[in-house]
This record gives structure tokens, C-alpha cells and sequence, in this order.
């Protein structure tokens, strides 16, 4: 029972992964007009930060390593291209009007920040379809490797638990713990929720209207159904699948989800349109000094090859990501440098791949979701948008976090595109025929992130993360990492309130 | 426990709702050019019937009572007014753009006849939200009337059964019934599904990765969320709110629903733009008579005044709904006659309430789904389109069967609203001041259906349904009733292509 969604499981339980009650922008108010802020990096927290900060009357200046503004906010299309460290080009073969996120690429409807933002700057939201009844729950060493509906395995591992715990309370073998009346209110309940007959058997007659039927019913004089019949129990319960049967009710995969039509880049573009002219590309920070008046930052522009330029400014909200600002000459105090040193970042990868039709719809009636397996993929999700139409798409053909991504990271990426295929026709056999062409993104080889997120332990958020997250002289850093809401688009925007908070209390002298 | 969802569901468990097979359409190749059909009824399965027999190469004529064609492929906006039985008229006020659908309203993947069409016909879908995890679960008489999120039942009521059969494991009274090997595997299951801790018991600190926390995880140096503590085990066995854990789980509303945008009508339009030409409105059937050369219909044309016609044709496909179907003079055997009066259609009753602002979405944030509630109107489900739109929205604000639908059938539409307003405004305190107006539809005060849909018993089913679905002569019956699908516009389509695989078996002399 290892594996990707095991360890994103235990990872949403150290609170990397939960909701927010963001409620309102922050309040910015009284700032002396003119009053100099760098911010580092163009990505969400940072486009943020010089949005707020702008709009308050700072004068905001963004420096962003890449050519585009969105950072981890991304979305390839045909046509674009990506060189990751070591040399490795892609160039994107996907039809016109398909894509991939490679980062970030579902909404939960508790993340209120990057909602409200949304709806203020017109990105239109669509709902993202986490769990899909009809998709595959697959285990290698289970049901002889055949993959299996999520309702089927679902359905069984309900009903068996309800009868299992019926069969305990009626053996009073629970007298100690409940009471009578609770006894027969469990009796109640289980018969209900696990579609139990009267004696409180799983059976196929009840089971099917969940589980779905053999043959199913019709019309007709001939249109009665044929009921499906349970697995064996012991085989669900000794299966590796009934651990994804609970994987949606965490916090952050509960209905409804959203994407942003069209790709979750358009985010990452609307952002960018609230502060054209903010923002100079292609800027290399290569380090970062202040002292009593400002702080001072050292960059190549790229621009002008290569030319290295200094900046300076009365305060600086930095956004690069850990990695990355750990190799640069940052003069802080040691407890600063300890934490940006301190939290390791996930090794993710994520395959795109497109096909040449809609077959998970047309052949299997999948529409959205995602399906399970304990192989390196981990999941396959079929796109939450374009349902029913003819031509190409794309699923996702690998979201890997851990070994499975240093292994998909130390492949080239057509080797990680074959491997993802020769994963996923385990699940469907469509893949080989119905194949086009892919990409593979390693977030550990992206060398403006070096990683795809920031994993804090639980005692490394005991050590560093006050300090990382406090404003020091003139500068404060932000960023998903500098959140208890890691790994999220929110955790970037809410860390951006919260430093362009403290700078403000800090510049208007209540700090 | 009593209340429409135990119905609904215990209807579904009589095989009244479940999926279908459908792979194509009808192949009726080989028919004599311009053999005459009267299809009698422009719902769904009459249109369906129409347009294969039509493309088929069958003369066709479609009489129809409305002054519309779709029949419970309805969609009620801005302007339409809706007359019922009594004479009670109501002009519908929604704002531009807003709709409710009365009828039908959300399509299961499975039911691949209705899917079929739609990509055939154009008809755009998108996802109806059926499962929401922060929608509200009501029991007047539970946790003090207050209503509570589906999360924090969900997964109280999982993680106490999860905690419950561990200690029944554990104290070895299901040694006769699992293995040690089992034994181990649901303690293991029931840790990983449970969210329970290494002591097998289900806390708060687990628990909020589902249920929520009380305060959510932040950024900046004092982000830290607090855990929210689970319900007393005793009071969530005891609560009526149980009974809604598993609902979606249910064939007919699993993951991904779908509906049209813009209103259900949508696919009657499309249904009807496909047999342009062959309906006429205003047709009041009053006759059915055949004999060994041809059917006879009789009906008063209210286009001219009422004055009685006839129309003849070689066959006839009738989709009148049985309690219409059964007031008529209808020249069948009696075993036929019999099964027309033997099955009751449902009472059911929609009120859709159109409020000032999503305050469901700006206050609460619940986008789209469904919460429950054990008082008359049942349930109140959110608009799955339109998401964070400014402006007035559309809820459906109640869906009854049962008594509490013959209770709001006999009150005049304004009571119905009335009443509707009142029990919402239990689980929404905003209702009094954000409402703006409302419409209600007492499906037994239609004359044109006289009820929502066929309600068989199993014992009717056995007794009249092969006689029901079986073409009599020249006469085939079509509609929801005559199919296993019943109450889903699929068994309409389904029953279409049956009676017309029938019709033309006969025609073409093979039946």
C-alpha cells in the first residue's frame, strides 16, 4: 500500500493541504505614495504581491528569471517549448485547443483566495471531476491486475464493513461500547449505508443499484437487468484498493473543484494583465543585501547579455523558490539562512498525453476523474472539460511524487512518455493504437524551481517556519512555502497577503 | 427515517432507476417507402419514435396536445406562464438567463441513449453537480434542528463505523467469521478509510483532513490551522442525517452527471428542430381504435375550435401518459387495458426560487450539489452553472414525492412557495431577505400528464409489463412506463427504440 497517493495522503495530514478562510484583500491603506518595493519572481504570490502593493501607491518593480510571467502557473499547448537542466527540449505536439497543466491544475472550493481573485479579474471557473464512480481503481497484485471500477470496489468495501459491523453488534460483542439504543441505530444505519437486506447480508440484488448491474435494465418486454454479484470479500479486503475508495473526501478533493476554462495559465495571464508594466523577464537574481536604508539586488539581464545590473529599493518581497534562493548570496541572519536551507522540495512529475480520440469516453463512459493504480503513474485523469466532443485529447498519463518521480526524472522524456504509456495500457488497452504524442514535465529539472513544491516536516515547521515567514529588516519572502497551505496556488496568494502585509505595518511604521 | 429520499431510494432498489446499454441507434432498414405512422404525443420518446421511423423512410404524423413539443423535457424561464389543472395560472419572473427545470434535470453517464442523441443532435452538456461535501444535511429532529455539512457527517459517521469494527476485530469476536490474515486487512482498511489514529481511534486531529478545520490553515508566522473536534458517536448514530452519507453512490447519481446548458429543453428543441414538420400542437386525442388494415385516431383539433377529426395511418405509436392514456376511448384487449390502468404515476412537486445573490456561494461557499433536509420539501439543490455570477440566481428550492408532494399539490402555487420559503429558511437564514420570486409545479395538476412519472410495483410489473411494452396489432406503447428505466427520460428513449424495432418488425413482416 505504498506508493504516490499514500504518501500525499500522509502529506495532506501534516497540514500541507487544507482549507482557508481568506476574505477580503488586504487593507493597504495609508502608505506613502512612491515608496519602493522589488519583488522577486512572477509568479502568483509575487504578481500578487506587486498588484496589492501597486494599487496601494508603492512603486513596484517585478524582476522574473523566466520569459513569461505565471511561474509554477503554467499550461503547455502545441507549439510550445521547454529545455529542462541537462538540455532535454520538448516541443509540444498537442492539437489546437488542447493542453496540460503541468503544475498546479484543480481548485477546492474552500481555497477562497485564489476564488476571489478569479471572479476579480474575469478568469472563468469550470468544475474540475475528482471522483469518478465509473473509473479504474488498478493494483498489481490484485484481482489478477485487472483493473476495477471505483463503484464496484467501492460498493463492495461499503457493504462488506456495514455487514461485518452488523454482524458485531448482534453478537453484542460491542455491549461495552454502545448502548441499546445505539446498538440498534448502528443496525439502522448500516442497513441503509451498505445496502443491506433484512438479515443484513451484502447480496446482488441491493448491491447492484450501486455497484451496477451485469446486464442493465431496459426497455422492452425483454428489459428487465441482470444484478452484478459482489466480489469476494476477503479479496476487497486483501486488495490494495480500497485505499483510494476514501481518497475524495479529503479537504482538498471534495466537491466541487474548478479549473479555469481554457487552463489554468489563464490565471496566471489575468494576473499578469493587473500589472503590465511591472515586470521585466529574463532577469537573473544572483543575489540579495540590504541595510538600513533598502535592499540591493544583483541580477544578470539576460536582456542585454548577460550584463550584470544591480537594483535597489527601500524594501523587497522575495518569491523565489527555496531551492533556488538557497544557492544565491542572500545576506540574512543565520536562523533566515538555516530555514531557506531547511525544507527540501517534492520531485513531481507529470506526463501529458494525447490520443487520438476520446476512447475512456466513447468506449469505457469515463468523463472526468481520475483512475488509481499502485504502479509509478499513480493516476491517469481524464480531462474535465471538451466531454463528448470528436478528435484528439489529452489525459494525464502520470502525476508521480517521490521515487517514482526521481526514477521518471532520471529518464529522458521520451523515455518517461514510453514508460507512462507501457503503465498505462495496463489500464487501458487503447493506449498503443490510439496514441499521438506527449510530454513529460520533471518539476525537479525546471531550473527556475528545482523542484515542484515545498515538503515541510513536521519539525522543520517547528524550527524554521516563524522565521522563514517573518519579515526581516526590509525583506520578506513569499511564496506556497511560506504557508501552511504548501503545495497550493492558495498557499502562494495567502503568503503574498501576508508579507505585503507585514511590509506595509513595517513601511507605515507600525511594524 | 421516513421523508422522499427513503423513498426515492427504495424505489430505485425496485429497479425504477438504473443505467442502460444503448450502443446505437435502430436499425430499421428495409421499410416499404411512406408506410404511414401516427405518433401520438411530442415528448421525448414520441419525437425519438419520429425521427427514426421518419430517417427510416416511414411516412409520419406526430399529434401533440401542448402548444409545444418536449412534454417533461421542460424548462421554465422569465415570461412563460404554466396553467394547472384548476385553473391557478403563474407567470414565471425569473431574470433573463435563469431557468428551473421542472421535469427532468440531470443525466446519469450511463444512460447512453439520451448521451447518444445529444452528441448526435448538438446538444451541449456540461456537469450537474449531484454529490456537494460542504452542502447542508437537516434533521429537524437532530443536533438541535441546526443543519450540518455533509463533511463533518460524512466523515464522523465513517470514522466512528471505522473505529467500531476495529474494536470489534480486535476483542476476536469475528474470529468466526474473517481470518487472522482478513482479520489484519480490515484493520488495516479501516485505519487508512477511518482517518483513524495508531490506537485505532478516530480524533480530531485526523478527523479535519475531512471534516474541516475550525480555524484553516494559513500563511505567515501565525497560520497554523486548529483541528475541529468530531461529533459525539451516539449523536450521529442517532440522527436521521446518515441516511444522506451514501445517497451519490446510487447507480443513477454517481459521478459525472451531466446536464444542457442553458435548461433541460435544450434536447427537446433538438429532438423537435430533427422533425421539423411532422408535429401538430393543439391536438387532443380522445380515440384509439385499429382494425386489421390500419389505426384510427381520434381528436379534437383546438387550432380549429375544437372540431373533431380523424387521422388514419397503418400503425401507431402511442406515448400518452397512462393516466391520460387510461380517460380515453382506447380499443385494446382487455389485457392491455388492464395494464394501462394498472400502474400509478408519482405526485411530484418542483418549486424553483429565483433569490437576489448566490448567497449559497458568497456566504457559504456550497457551488451547486444538494442538501437534504427530513422536512417537506426534501431537498434544495444549488445551481450546477453560473458559478460566481454576480446577480439574481435560481435554486431549486424543493422536489417532493409522497405525501408532502399531495400536500403541496393541494395548496395554490403562492402556499407552495410560501411554504417552500419557510422550510429553506431553516437551513439558509438569508431566504427571507435575499428572495426575489418563485415558481411551483405540482406534477398531478398537469392535464397534459397527470402525474410525474410510472411508479410500478413489482407485482404490477410481473402482471402488466410485457403486456404494456408489447405491440398490440398495429398499436406500440412508448414512454418512460414502458420501460425499466422508469422516471428518466432514458427509458423514454429506450422505450421509443423498442416500440419502433417492434413496428417495424411487424411492418416489414417479420413480427
Amino acid at each position: 500500500m505504498a506508493g504516490s497517493v499514500a504518501m500525499y495522503q500522509a502529506m495532506t495530514r501534516m497540514g500541507h493541504a487544507t482549507g482557508t478562510d481568506f476574505r477580503q484583500s488586504p487593507n493597504l491603506s495609508g502608505a506613502a505614495p512612491g515608496t519602493t518595493v522589488l519583488v522577486l519572481g512572477a509568479g502568483l504570490a509575487g504578481m500578487l504581491a506587486a498588484y496589492e502593493l501597486n494599487r496601494a501607491g508603492y512603486n513596484v518593480r517585478v524582476l522574473e528569471f523566466q520569459t513569461r510571467s505565471g511561474g509554477r502557473n503554467y499550461t503547455l499547448r502545441g507549439g510550445d517549448t521547454l529545455t529542462e537542466l541537462g538540455g532535454a527540449t520538448q516541443k509540444v505536439g498537442f492539437s489546437p485547443g488542447n493542453y496540460i497543466n503541468p503544475g498546479p491544475w484543480r481548485i477546492p472550493y474552500h481555497h477562497q483566495a485564489i476564488l476571489h481573485y478569479c471572479k476579480a479579474f474575469g478568469v472563468a471557473l469550470e468544475p474540475f471531476i475528482e471522483l469518478n464512480h465509473n473509473a479504474y481503481l488498478h493494483d498489481t497484485a490484485s484481482f489478477g491486475g485487472v483493473p476495477q471500477r471505483y463503484r464496484h470496489v467501492s460498493s463492495d468495501f461499503y457493504g462488506y464493513t456495514a455487514e461485518l459491523l452488523s454482524k458485531a453488534i448482534n453478537q453484542k460483542c460491542l455491549d461495552q461500547t454502545v448502548s441499546a439504543d445505539e446498538a440498534a441505530d448502528i443496525l439502522h444505519n448500516m442497513k441503509v449505508w451498505g445496502l443491506l437486506d433484512k438479515e443484513g447480508a451484502y447480496t446482488a440484488r441491493l448491491a447492484s443499484e450501486r455497484r451496477g448491474f451485469d446486464t442493465p435494465p431496459q426497455a422492452g418486454p425483454d428489459g428487465a437487468g441482470v444484478p452484478s454479484q459482489p466480489f469476494p470479500r476477503a479479496e476487497i479486503m486483501r486488495s490494495g484498493l480500497s485505499q483510494y475508495v476514501g481518497f475524495h473526501m479529503l479537504n482538498d478533493f471534495q466537491t466541487t473543484m474548478f479549473q479555469p476554462v481554457g487552463g489554468m495559465d489563464m490565471i496566471g495571464r489575468a494576473f499578469a494583465r493587473q500589472i503590465d508594466g511591472l515586470v521585466t523577464h529574463n532577469l537573473r537574481v544572483s543575489a540579495i543585501a540590504q541595510d538600513d536604508t533598502g535592499v540591493t539586488v544583483t541580477y544578470e539581464d539576460h536582456n542585454q547579455a548577460g550584463a550584470v545590473q544591480t537594483a535597489k529599493a527601500e524594501y523587497c518581497v522575495c518569491t523565489i523558490p527555496l531551492p533556488v534562493l538557497n544557492q544565491l548570496d542572500v545576506r540574512v541572519s543565520a536562523p533566515m539562512r538555516a530555514a531557506i536551507a531547511a525544507v527540501p522540495y517534492a520531485s513531481s512529475v507529470k506526463v501529458g498525453l494525447e490520443f487520438k480520440r476520446r476512447f475512456w469516453e466513447e468506449d469505457e463512459q469515463i468523463y472526468g476523474g481520475i483512475s488509481f493504480t499502485d504502479q509509478q503513474i499513480s493516476v491517469m485523469s481524464y480531462p474535465s472539460h471538451g466531454y463528448f466532443e470528436h478528435g484528439p485529447a489529452v489525459l494525464l498519463g502520470g502525476y508521480m511524487f517521490g521515487p517514482a518521480a526521481w526514477d521518471f526524472a532520471g529518464m529522458s522524456p521520451e523515455e518517461r512518455i514510453q514508460a507512462a504509456l507501457a503503465q498505462g495500457a495496463k489500464i487501458h488497452k487503447q493506449y498503443p493504437a490510439e496514441f499521438s504524442n506527449g510530454v513529460a514535465v520533471a518539476w525537479s529539472r525546471m531550473p527556475w524551481t528545482l523542484g515542484c513544491c515545498s515538503q515541510w516536516s513536521e519539525e522543520s515547521r517547528r524550527a524554521h517556519y516563524r522565521t522563514l515567514t517573518t519579515m526581516e529588516g526590509r525583506l520578506v519572502l513569499a511564496g506556497e512555502h511560506a504557508s501552511h497551505v504548501g503545495c497550493w496556488q492558495e498557499g502562494a496568494l495567502l503568503s503574498a497577503v501576508s508579507a505585503v502585509t507585514q511590509l506595509h505595518a513595517r513601511a507605515v511604521g507600525a511594524g
